[in-house]
Order: structure tokens, then C-alpha cells, then sequence
């Protein structure tokens, strides 16, 4: 159903951090539009937004809302994507949802296009997005692996606060001016908007990021872990993750370790791999002091890697630094990127 | 030479960030003080610092300062102690640098009173202080490797701007300023003050403190991982860091994976040691959302340990989260305890 009109688009959340980068990024990748509809809660209906040159007033979801829709973007909470996926699926969309809701659903494909494209032709009518911190690993890490095989990641990041949310962004630019000002500001958002506690962001490392699990691991560290295995399609895979939130409004940094099954590889090697990688750009001349750092990423489509080196005890080990912006690869991108396979693979 | 009158110390950098939480950690220990000399550089010289209510005039530091000074506190920068520590050692004085100097020097014991502090009877007048990233780590891992032994070590650093001095401090919070008001802030000290390029720190994270050294790794890593080995008595140990500097003041986190070599340790049985163990704090209850946290760590002499979990998938291996006060057990309070075990172990 190739459609030289455009095809119908919904954006479910359109008002939040992710889904206004979900409108920026059909605008700018030019992506084939008919008609877009944008989506959200009663509380955000009515507000306007601009798509090249127009205004577009969002509209509160309804399950009528998907009729005629073909491509439905979902990043509006797991409970949303849970009510409504459906109903658009049933209307005849393609859903590419944003929200951990059906990611590990046996039969939902889990989807970053530089990795497993191909997933995407098993999709149910639901196609679901990784988490932000896990897309932009796997990224780095498919072109060694498929190369050189992977058998262990050892990963802690360093995440953004717009991963909560356009209200943590303020929350952290708030209190970072109050903290300033000699003033104290209550935390009441981060770490977890749904947990009981809150802590203070600003100039400070909060090592929680969703809720915890029954085994001392963050729901976001077992994403990262579960999900890593099921896009690489290796249950087998060895992968430990520490997720820490710092005060960075946009872009995850993340300090990955990972063991090769190949013998004798060098990091000259892992950076050759990455330079040709697609997806990827090497950052990583340190006599010249460049490495990826969150600020410059902002903004940007790409995974940016440096600090490749490998390991001093392990021949066999390697470690990086990868930075992405986390509301763009890690999220509205991945999920325009998405999309734009449908089409590639004539899957729409 | 046990002096009831108390002894003669000197604290060469008094108006540094370190220099000036030594002497606030000399006076909150009530260490047995007869004389303190207080000495800097020419141009902070004859600022006046109080010391249990009285007004101490800050020196210039010469050779002949050192006449009479028994225990000589150095943190002023490795130039400064490569200068003056001999002359202070030659008039008699026990020196504890807190410089990176002479930390590799075999002559020279490189000591965490809480690992090693028996390494301090073979000094030969100089005493070096580990660096702040080390001493933290080491304090929570040696409880662990004397009942389950220790293989390995990746930790990933989240470290504080006070490292690098007051001015980057000031630097952070001025540049923060800026950015806040939509102004730009040009970088000028950060991530190293003597290295060619400085970026901004506020709202980003930053994978370089101190400069690169030939393997890749930066010379703050190495120090990571060569002072472990070190101070442990364990150059076989397998060591690897990756150090990233984050906007925070005070306060370093760290993200530590390990082995142990004994089967089948459980996380309940490494709480249990840690919460046994000198100098350490254990602060671990998920379901309370109680973990370690840098601005709960500042002006606090112990490190606190949490979010300390099994790995998934190798029985050995396991993770935890250790943060504390960079300026105190860092460096100012290990420096202090230092010259408490001289004293305790009748070594001046």
C-alpha cells in the first residue's frame, strides 16, 4: 500500500519531551505525510502545534481517533499504549511504541534498525521501541559483535533527566537556581515520579532510575539487560548494567565494558569497525583531547563513540564511552527511523 | 618521641580546597597539635586562617620553614612536594603528600590506614596519600578480599569538580549561572586545568580527568588502577577504571563491579561484612530507596556503600555503589588519619 499521497500519521503523547521530537523529526527527516494527527491526554487537548508551516491543534485520544491511521507513534506512559495500542491496531495501524509496555511481548518485535531490521517483518501490528539507554549500546556494540561475537557487557551510564520528562528537565533547572541562590527547592519529581521518595538532581549522582525490582536491580537496569539480549537475539549474552541519573538536561553517556569471543583483536580494530559503522560516529582522538560528551550530542542522529581502548589484564577486553541524544536515537528518532523501514521493507 | 605538648605540624597548600579541609579535620579530631605552620605559595601568602579560635598567618613555604616540624602535611601539588618534601624530611619532619609525587615510588608507602596502615613503619620519611578515587574504593573492597579474596575490579567514576581545586568549583557554579540566564560561560580550568582544551562541565559529563597517557587510559585511571594494586599488595590484581567528571561539587560516586574469588558468596554476605567494616557505612534498602548519594556524603568522614547486588550471570562477580567526600576521605581526613596511626603506632 505505497502511498504517494503520504501516509496517515498519529503522534500519541504529542505534547511531551519525546513526542514533540517525534513531530520535529518527521519534519526534518521529510518524512512521506498525508495527514498527521497528534494525540494526548484531556489535560494537553487543544494545545497547537507547528508541522512545517501549519498548525495542528492536538486532540484528546479516544479509540475513534486512530480511524484511517496507518503509522501510530506511541510515547505517552505504558498505561496509555496498553488502552489504545490496541484499538489502533484494530482500526488497521501500525503501532511503533515508545513505552516498555509490550517490549518483551514474545510477539512484538523489539527494533533498533541499525541492529535488527529485519525484526520488524514479524511485527503483530505492534512494534515496540527500546528503552533510550539500550538503543544507543546496541548500536555500538552490533558491529564488533557481528564481527569479532560478544559474550559480556558491564555497563553504567550516565543518564539525562529529560528520560523523566519535560516537568524533571524543569524540575532540575529550577532547583540547580535555587541551590545557587542559597534557597532550597523540594525535589518532588526525580528519581522516580511514582516512587514515594524524591531527591535532590542537581550537582548530585542519583543511582535510581525507574522502580526497583525483587533483585536489587533497577526495572531501567533490567531493561537495558533483558532488552540487549532479545535485539541481539542472544539469550546467552552475559550483560550487567548500573543506571545512575546525573544533572544533564539532554544526551546519555554510558561507560560500556564488553568481552569479545575473538582472540587478538586490537582497539585499532573496534575503531575501524565503528568509523564504517552505520548509526555510529568515532569521536576518539584523545591526544587531541576529543571524546563524545552529552552537550554536543544534543540535537544529533547519531551514536557518538570514543575512549576505545582495551582492557590491560584481558585480551579479550574492551572499553568505550557512547553518547546519544537520549530523546532522539534513544527515543523519537529510533522511532521515525522505525517508520522509515516500514516503508524500505514495503511493509506498508 | 610521644609529645604530651602536642607536635609541631605544618600544612603546605593551606588555602587550597584540600589544604583548608585539612586543617578544619586537624582541629574536628582534636589532633594534638603544640605548633601549626601553616604554609602556601607566595601569592596566597599572609592569608589569615583561624584555628581554634585563634588567627594563623599563612607563610610562604621556604626550606628553612620546615625547622621543627615534626609531621609536614603536603597538598600543593606535585611540583611543590617534589620540591619541598625533601627539605622538610632532612630538618626531621615526617611528611603524608597528598600529591600523586611520589605514590609509585617503592620507598615510598602509599597508605588507607583501613587496608594498610602497617605499610606506614616502613617509611622512610615520606608517606604518600592515595588519590581520592582509589582510597574510597579500596576502603569498601578490602573488607571483601580478606574473607572472599579479589580477581577483579571495572569501576566506572562520577567525580566532583573539587577535585580539580576551588577554582573549578567556582568555575562550575558560574558557568551553571550563565547557562541558567542563556548565557554563554567560556570553560577555562575544566576538565584539566594544564591540559590544552577545557569544556563546559555544567549539564554535561565529561570522560577525562587528568591528561591521556600513552595507553589510552588517562593518568587519573592509571593511578586507579596502579595504587590498588599497590595498596592491596596485589599486582596481579585485575584492575580497569574509566573516570568521568559530572557536575557535582563534593562528593565522588562510583559504579564498582568485582569478583571475588570464592564460590558462592551471596550480596546478603557481602552486606554483612561491610556493615562490620572500619570506615565504612552501609546504606542499602531499595524497598526504602536508601543508596548513597554524593550531597549526603559531603563533610562526612566515612564511605557509604549501597545498591550491592549479585551479578546475573557469574557467581563470583557482583556490584555496588561507593560514594564519599573526595575532600575528606579523599584526601584532608586520610592525610589526618595518617598522622593518627604515626601516633598510634608510636612511629613519632
Amino acid at each position: 500500500m505505497a502511498n504517494t499521497a503520504g501516509y496517515h500519521v498519529a503522534v500519541v503523547g504529542a505534547t511531551g519531551a519525546v513526542g514533540k521530537q517525534m513531530i520535529q523529526t518527521l519534519e526534518r527527516r521529510n518524512f512521506p505525510i498525508g495527514k498527521l494527527t497528534l494525540l494526548s491526554s484531556s489535560r494537553s487537548a487543544g494545545t497547537k502545534v507547528q508541522f512545517k508551516g501549519e498548525e495542528i491543534t492536538v486532540q484528546e485520544a479516544t479509540p475513534e481517533s486512530f480511524e484511517g491511521v496507518q503509522i501510530a507513534l506511541f510515547s505517552a506512559g505504558g498505561s496509555v499504549s496498553k488502552k489504545f495500542a490496541p484499538e489502533a491496531v484494530k482500526r488497521g495501524a501500525i503501532v511503533i511504541d515508545n513505552t516498555s509496555a509490550f517490549r518483551m511481548d514474545k510477539d512484538v518485535p523489539l527494533v533498533v534498525p541499525e541492529v535488527n531490521e529485519e525484526d520488524i517483518k514479524q511485527h503483530n501490528g505492534i512494534i515496540a521501541n527500546p528503552n533510550c539507554s539500550t538503543i544507543q549500546m546496541v548500536v555500538a556494540l552490533e558491529p564488533i559483535r557481528q564481527l569479532y561475537g560478544l559474550s559480556r557487557i558491564v555497563v553504567s551510564t550516565y543518564q539525562a533527566v529529560s528520560g523523566s520528562g519535560a516537568a524533571a528537565v524543569q524540575e532540575l533547572n529550577e532547583q540547580t537556581q535555587a541551590l545557587l541562590n542559597g534557597d532550597t527547592y523540594e525535589a518532588k519529581i526525580l528519581p522516580v515520579k511514582g516512587d514515594k521518595k524524591h531527591y535532590q538532581i542537581a550537582f548530585n549522582a542519583i543511582p535510581q532510575i525507574d522502580v526497583f525490582t525483587e533483585n536489587g536491580f533497577t526495572y531501567e537496569e533490567m531493561k537495558m539487560i533483558n532488552e540487549t539480549k532479545k535485539i541481539m537475539h542472544m539469550p546467552e549474552l552475559k550483560v550487567s548494567a548500573t543506571c545512575v541519573r546525573i544533572p544533564v538536561a539532554v544526551g546519555h553517556s554510558e561507560s560500556v565494558y564488553f568481552e569479545v569471543e575473538k582472540d587478538g583483536v586490537s582497539a585499532e580494530d573496534i575503531q575501524k569497525i565503528l568509523t564504517n559503522a552505520p548509526g555510529v560516529v568515532v569521536e576518539d582522538k584523545p591526544e587531541e583531547q576529543q571524546y563524545p560528551m552529552a552537550v554536543n550530542a544534543v540535537g544529533e542522529l547519531d551514536t557518538f563513540v570514543g575512549r576505545i581502548r582495551k582492557d590491560l589484564d584481558d585480551d579479550k577486553g574492551f572499553h568505550m564511552w557512547v553518547v546519544s541524544d537520549n530523546l532522539l536515537k534513544g527515543a523519537a528518532w529510533n522511532s521515525v527511523q522505525i517508520a522509515e523501514s516500514l516503508i524500505k521493507l514495503d511493509l506498508i
